[in-house]
């Protein structure tokens, strides 16, 4: 009997476990992380609707695209873009390669620590750390950087992994839209050399569903062996105007759905709704100091100005990420 | 009786239709216009091959990427590219609109009917064509006017639509991919807003799976409605050493199988082929001038030279048309 009930217990176990790790199934909450408020209640009326089949609002499967901006909006952004410290990081690995950087700015104050001084002139600084940092190796080779840098960097502010600074939330959202049939891209400033080694793992969006900002490469045959380089050149900003001419370049189809939380979606959230037929529009809103942070109209990070007005107008849903999440990080959070 | 019969014969020849039209289902040929020579067997043995769960060359489906070519690979492209019968037909149409033209070259000759004057400096020419023909208005106003075009336009030889002067072969290759488990890409020199209007329909290949050259976009707003406006400046030729750079930009995986006929496609063959495990390469060879044309070494359009060497030296896949297709343009052509 009693190896029995060991059975028993492990089947039980195994059956919970399966439970706790399954996709969302028919009547399990697919957003437990969300309260119920008018956010929530705004996307699954959105995702009822046009999975409805001979619903008015009905929209074919191969149409719903949804894009997701991801620093801000799918993780954090504070005390800067992550990939800003990965761009500091960088230039500290790479500095005894060139001892002109001690004196040399934006580098010199990055190796004394003072990011202050080092960002003064802004994105010009990020830009020139960039280029020095990212170009000069092969695809294969910077994808292979980005995926060390990423298992081993720690938040700043928090100690944490980067991949657990993503929102809980927003991760059973994408889960939810594609149990739904939708297709999920993310559209980021961030770059897309920068995304692509770890998204698929981090928020299951494969790497042809990322788009982001570029630097030119180049073909060339290495030791007989066809390579891609990396060159110190931008190709393209996935910002502002960028992001609809990004979705319309990769995508070739209108989404019905997207998500930001800045002034630099906006247009992607104006080319988004502007379609015919149901759409949707959402912004996070950063509510939370406790949690995460709070900021919006005046941060220089993540500013939320203009598209807040807009949403405000357009009747746009905007997430309060203090009243409408349970939770912000997750479990991993310990929050 | 006769009442039953007939609905006895309506039910078998929507049977006889269900299959005809039916995509392949095990059992049946999935490459019913292929003969039974080395190509086909190379192309089966590597699908089978791959696709067998725990045998050492397995892929999972998500890494199954194929990019197909379009001119010459997918469809015909002789006696020009079609886009650039497309181009003709659009500096005809506008030509009221632009009364300068009739003494401006290359504008003037085509008008004339006179492409070879008008072609003498190349591809310069076909350029100042497009800027002119393809640039001005919205995405969607372009798109609207492929759409005409390519429902109503009718090859110079053969007068059939253009979307009949495709090859059958490559259409069930295609299909025999995606029932495998791939992902069929185009990746084209032709333009990606060209293409996109008709490619699901024809191939089954989705405006996202679609990569070509474009010409740069500009996010407006007008009448309080965004619009993406079409420019006179190339953002990207697809060609080349373009093939390897926009299948990473768009794509961010390597292929594990391409398909080309021309030496713009060497270097999306190198490309696919160096990376590691499995991989297969294949040459449409126009070896068949009565049922479609035939050229490679000297050919202005679609020239076949270095990667025809290249393909004999690697063993690369190279179909030879008139021995290994049953037809080429399938039922629709009558041959």
């Amino acid at each position: 009997m009693k190896k029995i009930s060991g059975r028993i217990a492990a089947a039980l176990l195994s059956a919970v476990a399966a439970i706790a790790f399954a996709a969302p199934v028919s009547g399990a909450d697919p957003l437990p992380s969300w309260n119920d408020t008018a956010s929530r209640r705004a996307i699954v009326e959105f995702v009822e609707k046009v999975t409805q089949e001979g619903s008015p609002d009905y929209v074919p499967a191969p149409e719903r695209i949804a894009t997701f901006d991801n620093d801000g909006t799918l993780w954090a952004e504070q005390p800067m873009y992550f990939q800003a410290l990965f761009v500091v990081d960088r230039v500290k690995a790479l500095a005894p390669q060139h001892p002109q950087w001690t004196t040399q700015e934006p580098f010199a104050s990055v190796l004394k620590g003072d990011m202050k001084t080092a960002l003064k002139d802004g994105e010009k600084a990020l830009l020139e750390m960039v280029m020095a940092t990212h170009a000069g190796m092969s695809t294969a080779e910077f994808e292979q950087i980005v995926k060390d840098w990423i298992a081993t960097a720690k938040h700043p502010k928090t100690g944490r992994p980067f991949t657990e600074m993503v929102y809980q939330p927003m991760r059973e959202l994408q889960a939810y839209l594609r149990a739904n049939g939708f297709k999920t891209y993310i559209v980021s400033g961030g770059g897309i050399e920068f995304m692509r080694p770890w998204t698929e793992k981090v928020y299951g969006v494969p790497p042809e569903q990322v788009i982001g900002s570029s630097i030119k490469t180049k073909y060339e045959i290495r030791d007989g062996k066809p390579v891609l380089v990396r060159l110190p050149e931008i190709n393209f900003i996935d910002d502002k105007d960028g992001k609809p001419i990004a979705i319309n370049q990769h995508i070739g189809r209108r989404p019905i759905a997207a998500f930001g939380n800045s002034d630099g979606d906006l247009q992607m959230l104006q080319w988004t709704t502007a379609g015919a037929g149901p759409r949707f529009a959402l912004i996070v809103h950063h509510t939370d100091a406790e949690r995460e942070w709070a900021y919006d109209r005046k941060s220089h990070i993540g500013q939320l100005d203009k598209a807040l007005d807009e949403a405000q107008a357009r009747g746009w849903t905007v997430v309060d990420m203090k009243r409408d999440w349970k939770t912000v990080f997750g479990a991993s959070s310990k929050q």
